[in-house]
C-alpha cells in the first residue's frame, strides 16, 4: 500500500512537471527566465543527469534547484495557463534552468515510428544541436530550442532559453555525446534497478493503466536492449550515481522498501565524498530505535566503503529501509560526515520542509538526492568562488 | 605457531610475576610499600578484578598500574632474591598495591586435600578477613595479610600491606562476597570463554607438561561446574567486563586469534562507556589494509552496540582479530570514541611503548586491558579529584 502510495505520489510529481494531459499551446513570445540573469563574464556551470523516464527525476530537479536558493521554480514562462505561457518541459527558478533532453529527439513519435527505433537509441537523438547548444548556453549566449511535446508526440515550435549560473541537462543521454561530457562541470547518473523498475511498472502500469502483467514485462523487455546499450554505460562517467536496489533487510515483498547506494567519484577537484565514520573503513550501522523509530519494516541500515565501479575508485554510502518520523533524520545525518551541509542539521532540515509526502521523502532517494544537492551546491561554490546562502 | 610464542609470553609474565619455581623464603622484616604512600584524609580506591587463573591477569595488572604513573612497578619488599626480600604475590608500583585474592584461601594444598573442595569452591575463601582487611585499607590502616605459597601450596607468615592510594584485588573471589562487593569502587570480570580456555590448556599443558589430551579434558571439566557456581555469577556485578571469544573473521584453528568484547556499564558515575561512531547504533567496522595492514588474517574488525548483559545495560565493543604492525593502533584508535585517553593517540601510544612482544599486545585482550586502565585512570580522577599525568 505505502508502495502505491508513495509510486502515486511519484507519478503525480512527474506529471505536475509535464503536464501531459494537458493540450499544446503554441504562445510563447515575450516569454523570459523567471529571474535568473547571469552576470558578465560568470561563469555557467552545466550539470548532467541520466536516467530513465519515469525514474523520480524531477523531484529530483526540485530537490536540486531548491538548494541553489531557487524559490520561484516553475516551467519556463510560467507554462502552460500562465498569461503568455505555453507547453515546456523546461524548468526554471533563480539562478538555474533545467532542459529536459527529449527535446533533442531526432524524430517526433511518428518519424521514430518509420526509423523503428526506440527513443532510447542514439540514433534518435540530435547529439550535434545538443552539443551546440550547451556550448552556447555555456558561452553566455541565448539559444532557441525544439521542444518535445510529450503529450502528443511531436516536435513544437522552439523556445529562447537565456544562460543561468546554472544550467542542468537531464534525460535519458546526458554524457553519451564525448563534446557534450566534455562541457559538463558535475555529472550524476541516476540508476533504478532492474527489480525496483519492474516492481513499480507493475504498480503503475497494471493497477492504474489496466495493463496486463504480460504486457508490463514485454513492455520491459522491449526496452532492455537499448538501455544495456545506451543508457546505462553512462555511469562510467558519472561523478555521483544515485542507485536504487530492493531493500536487503525487509522481509516485504520486492519494490515495497528501497535500499539506495550513493555512489561518489574520488579524485573530481570541489567534491568531497560523503562517508560515516572513516573515509577508508568499512562501516556498517544500524541506528537504534531510540535514533530512527521502526515502523512497518526492520528500521534502517546504513553502510559506508570505497569500492572500484566501472573501473574507477569510489566512495560509496548505503541506506537500507525507510524512515516513520522524518524528523528522525536529524539522527540519520549525525551519523553520516562530509554532508556538505553549511550548518549541522541543514541536511535533515531539508529534507524535513520538503516533508513526509514528497516522492522518496522517507527513504534512501530522498536523503541521496538532497544529499546530493548539497554536495553539487559545494562543488559549484568551490568552482565558481561564489557563494550560495544556506 | 603464534598461539604457542604468545603463549609462552603469557605463561613468562605470570611466571615472571608468581615466581613456583623459588622456594619458600620468610625474609620480609623492615619491607615497605616502594613509595606509595597514603596521604592524610586521601580516599582509598579499591578496584576488583575477577578472573581464572592462567589467564593473563599479571600482564593486566601491569597495564593497570602503569597507567597510574607506576614506573617503579614490583613485587613487594623488592620480592625474593632482593634483600630483605621474600616470596610474595603482592605488586606494588608508586601508586598502586595490587593483592592476589589466594592470599585469602581458607585452607593450604594439604587442607584442600581433607575438604575434597578446589580452590574455586566459596568455602575454601576467608571472605570474613577478606573483608576485614580491605574494609581497613580504605580505611587508611595497614593490614597484615597471609600469603599463600603458590609453588609449595602452604599458607605462610603474612606480610605487612600499607595502604596505597590505589588498591586493586585479582583473583577467583573479589565480587561474591556482598561486604567486599560493597567497598569496591570498581569492579572487572575478565571472561576467557571455554573454547579459548580448552585451546589454550591444549597448548600449555600438552604441549609444555606432556599431558594427554584425555588428562586435559578431565581436568577442565573437572573445574567447570565451581567455576559456574563460584566465579562467573560475578559478571553481573562487574562494571567492565573484557570477554575473550574465538575469532569470528579468522578461519584458523579456535584459539589462534580472538575476538575480544568490552562489555560497559551504563550509568555508572566516573564510567563514561568507549563506542564506536555513535552511543545508541549498532556499529561495524572493517577498516582497510590501508590503516590495517592484514598479516596472516584477514585483518580485523570492530563493532559496536548497546546490549543486556546480566539484565543490565551495557555498552560492548568488539575487537576481532590481530594487528601485524602494532603501529596501526593509531588507526584503530581513530575509530574509537571516549577512548579516556588525555590527548589524542595516547591509548596507541601505550600500546605501541609495552611493544609487540608483550602478551596480547596485537589483540583486543592488550587493546582493551590498555583502555580499561585508561577507564581506570579517569574514573580515579574524576571520584578523587586529583590528576594523574598522562
Amino acid at each position: 500500500m505505502q508502495a502505491l502510495i508513495l509510486l502515486l505520489a511519484l507519478v503525480a510529481s512527474v506529471e505536475a512537471f509535464q503536464p501531459r494531459l494537458r493540450s499544446f499551446s503554441p504562445v510563447r513570445a515575450g516569454a523570459s527566465s523567471l529571474k535568473a540573469v547571469l552576470g558578465k563574464d560568470e561563469k555557467v556551470v552545466v550539470i548532467g543527469v541520466a536516467a530513465d523516464s519515469g525514474c523520480g527525476k524531477s523531484t529530483f530537479m526540485r530537490r536540486l534547484t531548491k538548494v541553489f536558493g531557487g524559490a520561484n521554480v516553475g516551467p519556463l514562462g510560467g507554462g502552460f495557463g500562465a498569461p503568455g505561457g505555453w507547453e515546456t518541459n523546461t524548468l526554471v527558478s533563480d539562478v538555474t534552468t533545467v532542459i529536459c533532453l527529449d527535446d533533442y529527439h531526432a524524430n517526433d513519435r511518428n518519424g521514430r515510428k518509420v526509423s523503428g527505433l526506440t527513443a532510447l537509441h542514439v540514433k534518435e537523438q540530435n547529439f550535434d544541436l545538443m552539443y551546440e547548444h550547451i556550448k552556447s548556453l555555456k558561452e553566455g549566449k541565448t539559444i532557441s530550442k525544439p521542444i518535445y511535446n510529450h503529450v502528443n508526440g511531436t516536435l513544437d515550435t522552439p523556445e529562447t532559453i537565456k544562460p543561468t549560473p546554472i544550467v542542468i541537462i537531464e534525460g535519458l543521454h546526458p554524457l553519451v555525446d564525448p563534446r557534450v561530457r566534455e562541457l559538463l562541470d558535475f555529472t550524476i547518473y541516476l540508476d533504478i534497478s532492474d527489480d525496483i523498475k519492474f516492481a513499480w511498472k507493475i504498480q503503475r502500469d497494471m493497477a492504474e493503466r489496466g495493463w496486463t502483467l504480460d504486457q508490463v514485462k514485454a513492455s520491459i523487455e522491449q526496452r532492455k536492449p537499448d538501455f544495456a546499450a545506451y543508457v546505462a554505460p553512462q555511469m562510467e562517467f558519472s561523478d555521483v550515481v544515485i542507485s536504487v536496489l530492493p531493500s536487503d533487510i525487509s522481509k516485504e515483498e520486492v519494490g515495497k522498501h528501497l535500499k539506495v547506494k550513493l555512489i561518489q567519484k574520488l579524485g573530481k577537484a570541489g567534491l568531497t565524498p560523503a562517508y560515516i565514520l572513516d573515509k577508508e573503513a568499512t562501516v556498517a550501522v544500524h541506528p537504534s530505535p531510540a535514533q530512527v523509530k521502526v515502523g512497518e519494516t526492520v528500521g534502517v541500515a546504513l553502510a559506508s566503503y570505497k569500492q572500484k565501479f566501472y573501473g574507477r575508485d569510489v566512495a560509496t554510502v548505503e541506506f537500507d529501509g525507510k524512515l516513520t518520523d522524518i524528523k528522525d533524520y536529524t539522527n540519520v545525518e549525525k551519523i553520516l560526515s562530509e554532508t556538505a551541509a553549511k550548518v549541522p542539521g541543514e541536511l535533515a532540515q531539508e529534507l524535513i520542509k520538503v516533508g513526509p509526502n514528497s516522492p522518496g521523502s522517507l527513504d534512501g532517494t530522498g536523503l541521496f538526492q538532497t544529499l546530493t544537492a548539497l554536495k553539487l551546491r559545494e562543488f559549484y561554490e568551490t568552482t565558481t568562488g561564489k557563494k550560495v546562502s544556506a
